[in-house]
């Protein structure tokens, strides 16, 4: 990766559990810093005082919530990240990796729920304040392998099955293109250095184009 | 207020602070009651347990939230408002009279804030699922009238001065047509009979041109 990154941008990674994002958004981040950009690692909700207000609200299991009431307060806490944390990074130009953005606001709210992908993608931008991503990358990998990786350590947001990871990931690959702004589909099935050295070459590759 | 109303309908009473919307409304459940009607009294925030969370969050000062953050809570409170307690109330056949609506959040999260008033009709659309009132009675009243009337009892949400009213009272006349229902303005300057009885009549003649 010998060219720098341009300054202040955005780029996302997101998928399915399991696919190791968290993993590839620390490799990303380290290479970025070796070349002496300054780094910025977001994600939500729980990043900022009020989302983690919301956190407690949103994972409170007394609290029945409707499912649209679920996504409102989601995006209200990345409403939140946005203003308080990515635009003024962006504004210094920092290079910000957000773990997931709004596209798996839209994939999680709508997948099982009675809000349509598109009723979100709208109540999206306008809490988004018209930032998009500069990049999605979107780590993909077939079911059975992210079930495989995930199966022993269940959390309440992953409680669900392989059916519904399916049902996720088909809703991750169907919404990609709508985030705005550039996106790509990385294959997360290979050993974690492929993966990491494919995410570089995408990343060069997209600032090749940006820069022509 | 010879003819009964539609049964499962929602009216809500709005208008600057100080128009007396909370003895109007007493005295129009008073009257439906009185004919028998099953009548519903709702106010937002704070009407659910979500709302009572969000409410605190809302008040809290500690916590400088961006506006668009305040606008998405504020409509996240109503969204589970609507769901939990608005459409169950419509659908057995009451008269829900709601202090506030939609109308309030869009007037008070524009004006003065960087929030458009366009983005937040159409963000309080997806909130609100679709649910519009089926009558919005604007009480309204010159600023100077409804400042001597408040001026006493100032909280936080009152206390930016009759300038603020000025614009707030602006606001609710250019957005009250937007409302997705019918609409109409109640002069709120006369006595609390008075206007009770202006009120009584536009519900009543409402109704007809309902059932015509």
């Amino acid at each position: 990766m010998s060219d720098p990154l341009p300054s202040g941008c955005l780029i996302t990674l997101d998928g399915i559990d399991g696919v190791g994002k968290s993993t590839q958004i620390q490799k990303l981040a380290d290479r970025l810093r070796s070349m002496g950009r300054e780094v910025a690692l977001v994600r939500d909700p729980g990043s900022t005082e009020i989302g983690k207000r919301l956190r407690a609200l949103l994972l409170d299991s007394d609290l029945n919530m409707h499912r649209r009431t679920e996504a409102m307060l989601f995006m209200a806490s990345r409403c939140e990240m946005i203003e308080q944390t990515i635009r003024p990074a962006l504004a210094s130009g920092t290079v910000v990796i957000s773990d997931r953005f709004l596209l798996a606001n839209v994939v999680y709210q709508s997948v099982g729920g009675d809000v349509a992908a598109d009723s979100l993608w709208e109540m999206g931008r306008i809490a988004c304040g018209g930032l998009v991503p500069d990049l999605t990358l979107l780590l993909d990998l077939p079911v059975d392998v992210a079930w495989s990786r995930i199966e022993e350590q269940q959390d309440r947001m992953e409680s669900r099955g392989p059916d519904y990871l399916s049902q996720v990931r088909d809703a991750f690959l169907r919404e990609l293109s709508k985030t705005g702004g550039d996106s790509k589909i990385i294959d997360a099935a290979a050993s974690v250095d492929t993966v990491a050295e494919n995410i570089s070459k995408v990343v060069r590759e997209w600032f090749r184009c940006k820069r022509s």
